[in-house]
C-alpha cells in the first residue's frame, strides 16, 4: 500500500473506535465521542472502555476486538502504560490506523516514557498498524465534518488549506489565524512523519495551500526530497519553531524530534521554495495571501488611500519589503488629473479623499473608478487599498467592488486594509468573512502586513519562474 | 498667555462656531455640526454660512462676527480661497482658536496653495488667532464628548492616551489600534506645532501615555528639548513615517514639513527616551503595554502555556526580542513538581495542560494557582500566558483571574495571548474590552507581539533608571 492509501483512514475514516472513551459530557469534558457527534461526523463511532456498558447512549465495548464491524481508525485515549497492549488489540482486529492521543512518551522526562514509545512502535510495526502520535490531537477534515480532537471543534470550514503540525493548538484559531481545511498533528511522530503527510496533501485535490508547523524532523533528507517536489506544485508555508538553541532543546523534549540548526533550515526552505513564516502573525497573512490572491507578475505596487498619511505609511512598508511604488503611466496620470482638483498631486500613492470630495458623484462609484484606473495600468502588478469600512454602506458596497475587480483583473492581487474609524456599526470581521467566503481579495490589518504578504507572493512567483514550474 | 492656555480652547471649547457649515445630514454628509451633536458635545454650537438661515434646526449666521456670544473655537470648513478672510473675521470677533480643515494649501502642488497658507498665517498672527492646520481633522477630547472631526465619531472612550498626529486617520481605529483619549491633528502645522502640543499633554492630568505620528517637524531642536523633558515624566511613543527617501519626499508634500533623515530621527528618539513604533501594528501593542501594564523590573520572562508547542514559539519570541526565559527558582520548581505528573518537565516554559488533566481540580483554579506560583517567583519580572478563551466560562473566569493577579503583583506585567480555538461562543474582542476596561492586564494576538511589547516596556524602565527619572 502506498502513502496515500495508508493515510486515507486517518483523514477519511468511515468507522472509528474511541478507546478509553469517557462518559462525561459538556464543554470541559474533552469527550472525543461527543465532539465527533457535535461536529456532524456521519461515519460509525464505537466507544471502547471496559468500565462502562454504555456511553452517551451508545453501546460501549470492553475491547476493540469485540466490535462487530470493520474499524477504519482507532483513537486511543488511555493512560500511557496500556497503549502498547491496545495497539496489539488493534492489530488483532485488523485496524490499519491508530491515533495515540496521550502524553508522557518520548516527550516525558522519565525513561519509562521513552521505553513505552519504543514498545508502541514495535507493536504497531509487527501488527501492520500505522500510528499517528503519540502526544497528538489527531487529524481533522472539514470536508467530511470530522475532527479527532478532544476539544470541541464547532466552526469547521472547508478551506483549501492543509495543516501538518506538531501542536494541536493550530487546529483552532489564534487571532485570525485559521489553518483547517484538513489537518494532521504529528505529535511525537513515532511513525507517520512530515514527509509522508506532505505527500498525502500533494495528491489531495481539495488542498491548495499546505502549511507546516515544524519543531524538528527525523529524516531531513527525505523531507527535503519531498518538499522540493511538492513546493513546485502547491505553495508550502512553514513555521519552523525552536530557532534559538534553548528553544531547540525544548522542542527536542516536546516532541523528541531532531531539530537541527536554524541556518540549515533557512537554507533548506530557500532551496525547496518553501515560504517561511517568521511568527504566527506572519503565517496568518501568508495563508490569506496564498489562498485568496493570485500570484503577482512582479513587485510594482499601486497604492490607493483615503488618507495622504497612510499613503506614506504604505510607501514605508514597500521600502521595508523590497516592493516598488511604481510611477504610474502617463496615460493613467492624465486620466486621474482630469478628475482631480487641480492642486492635487495625481500619482502613486493616490490620495483619493480630495477627489471624492470634489467630484459630485457617489463615493462608492468614485472608489470603483479610481481603483479600476490603477489596476488597469500595465505598470502595476498589485494594488493595496486603504479605505474605511463605511464604504460597505454605499452603492456599490466595497466588498462587491473588490469582488468585481478580482474577477476583472485575475492576475493582479488586490489587498484591502480596512479603516474602522468613523464607526458605522460595521464589523471588519464580517467584511473579511464576506470577501474570503467568495475567495476574492484579501484583508490585512495594516499596510505593513499587506505589503509583507505581497512581497512573499512575489517571491514565490519568482521561485516558480526560476524553477520552471 | 502660555501654551497651555492657548491650546485649551482647542481641547476644551465651551462654544464653537462651524464656519462653512453644511445642511446635509446622514452618514456620508460629513457634517461637523451633526457629528458634534451625535458625540454628545454639551457646549454651544453656532453654524455659520451666508447661504442658509437655519441648519439642522439651528439659527445660521452669515458671518462669525454676527454671533451674539463669545466663541472659544472656530472650525473653518470652507474652500481654501476664502480662508484668510475668515481668519480675519475670527480676529475681529476676538476668537483665539481656529481649526482650518480644508486641503490645498502648502500640501498642494500649485503655488496658489502655498501663497494662501502664507496669507492665512499672517492674518492669524496679526489678529492674535492661534491656528491648527490647515489640512486637519482638528481636535478631539473624549472626556467632554467633543470631536471636531467631519467624520462621525461614535465610539469615543476616555482612554488616558493623547495623540498628536499628522493624519486624521488615527482619530478612528485601525484594527485594534485606538489612540483617543484626546487628540490633535497638526495637519500642515502652519502655526500650532508638535513641541507645543507635547507641552500641553505633558501638563494634562488625564493623559498617561502620549502617542506621536510624525511626518516631519519645522523646529527640530525645539522638539528635542521638549521631548527630552516630557519622556521622563510620561511614556512618549512615536510612529515616524516617511522613512525611505521617496516616502520622505511624499511626506514633505503631504504636510509640507521638514522631514530629515531617518537615522537622525532614530538617534533623537533614542536620546530623548522616546519609544519608536516601527509600524501601526507595533504601535497598537505598545499603546496597550504602556497603558495597561506596569513597567517590569527586568527582562526575565515566565511563560505559562496550555501547549508545549506554544511554549517553544514563546521562547523563540523571547530570543528575538532580547528577553530571558528565566530558570525558575528551585523552590518554585519543587512546588510545581509536587502537583505535576511525574513524567512532566516542571519549569519554564510551564506546560500546564498535563497538570490540569492530572489534577482533579476545576481548571480555572489550577490555572490561577499555577500563574500565582510563577508570578510569585522572585526571579520572574513578567509573565506571558497562552490560554484558551474558554477559561472565561470557568470559575473563576480568566478575566477575573488576570484582574486579581494584576492587583496582587502590581509590579509584574501579565500579558495574555488568547487562543480562540475550540470555540465556545466567546469573542476575544469582548474579553479584551473586559480587561482593558478595568485597566488590568493586556491582550496580545500572539506570543511574538506580547514579547516585543514587553521588551519595549523593559527598555523604557531601563531608560528611566539610567536618566534618574
Amino acid at each position: 500500500m502506498n502513502t496515500i492509501d495508508q493515510l486515507k483512514p486517518f483523514l477519511e475514516p468511515k468507522s472509528i473506535a474511541i478507546i478509553g472513551a469517557n462518559p462525561n459530557s459538556g464543554e470541559q469534558a474533552f469527550n472525543i465521542l461527543e465532539n465527533l457527534a457535535h461536529c456532524g461526523y456521519q461515519g460509525q463511532t464505537y466507544p471502547v472502555n471496559p468500565y462502562f456498558a454504555e456511553i452517551l447512549g451508545k453501546k460501549c465495548y470492553p475491547s476493540i476486538t469485540e466490535i462487530p464491524a470493520d474499524i477504519d481508525l482507532a483513537i486511543i485515549s488511555t493512560p500511557r502504560s496500556v497503549v502498547p497492549g491496545v495497539v496489539r488489540q488493534c492489530a488483532q482486529k485488523s485496524v490499519r490506523a491508530a491515533i495515540v492521543v496521550g502524553q508522557g512518551f518520548a516527550d516525558a522526562v522519565d525513561e519509562e516514557g521513552k521505553r513505552l514509545q519504543q514498545e508502541l512502535v514495535e507493536a504497531a510495526r509487527q501488527g501492520g498498524v500505522r500510528v499517528l502520535g503519540p502526544n497528538t490531537i489527531g487529524t481533522a477534515n472539514a470536508f467530511i465534518n470530522f475532527s479527532a480532537s478532544f476539544a470541541k471543534q464547532t466552526d469547521m470550514r472547508r478551506l483549501p488549506i492543509a495543516l501538518i503540525s506538531q501542536t494541536g493548538m493550530f487546529f483552532g484559531t489564534f487571532g485570525r489565524l485559521r489553518l483547517l481545511g484538513k489537518g494532521i498533528d504529528l505529535g511525537n511522530a513515532c511513525d507517520i512523519d512530515l514527509a509522508e503527510s506532505l505527500e498525502y496533501f500533494e495528491q489531495d485535490p481539495q488542498t491548495k495551500v499546505i502549511v507546516l508547523h515544524i519543531e524538528g524532523v527525523r529524516d531531513g533528507k527525505r523531507f527535503q526530497e519531498v518538499a522540493q517536489r511538492v513546493a513546485k506544485k502547491k505553495p508550502v508555508l512553514a513555521l519552523k519553531t525552536g530557532r534559538s538553541e534553548r528553544a531547540a532543546g525544548a522542542a527536542q523534549s516536546h516532541t523528541a524530534s531532531l531539530v537541527g540548526r536554524d541556518e540549515v533550515w533557512e537554507a533548506v526552505f530557500k532551496q525547496c521554495g518553501i515560504i517561511r513564516a517568521n511568527d504566527i502573525d506572519d503565517l496568518e497573512d501568508l495563508v490569506k495571501a496564498f489562498c485568496y490572491l493570485p500570484p503577482p507578475k512582479g513587485r510594482r505596487i499601486g497604492i490607493v488611500s483615503v488618507s495622504g498619511g497612510f499613503g506614506i505609511i504604505s510607501m514605508d512598508a514597500c521600502a521595508r519589503h523590497d516592493l516598488e511604488v511604481v510611477e504610474l503611466s502617463p496615460e493613467t496620470v492624465q486620466r486621474l488629473k482630469d478628475i482631480s482638483p487641480h492642486w492635487l498631486r495625481a500619482g502613486n500613492p493616490l490620495d483619493i479623499w480630495p477627489i471624492m470630495m470634489t467630484l459630485r458623484r457617489p463615493y462608492g462609484e468614485t472608489l470603483q473608478a479610481l481603483l479600476t484606473e490603477v489596476l488597469n495600468d500595465h505598470r502595476v502588478d498589485a494594488v493595496v487599498l486603504i479605505a474605511g469600512v463605511w464604504f460597505e454602506r454605499l452603492s456599490p458596497p466595497i466588498t462587491k467592488i473588490i469582488e468585481g475587480l478580482a474577477d476583472a483583473f485575475p492576475d493582479k492581487p488586490l489587498a484591502w486594509c480596512p479603516y474602522e474609524g468613523w464607526l458605522y456599526d460595521i464589523r471588519t470581521d464580517e467584511l473579511i468573512e464576506k470577501l474570503e467566503g467568495v475567495g476574492k481579495g484579501a484583508v490585512f490589518s495594516s499596510p505593513d502586513r499587506a505589503m509583507k504578504a505581497l512581497a512573499r507572493l512575489a517571491e514565490y512567483s519568482e521561485f516558480r519562474q526560476a524553477s520552471g514550474a
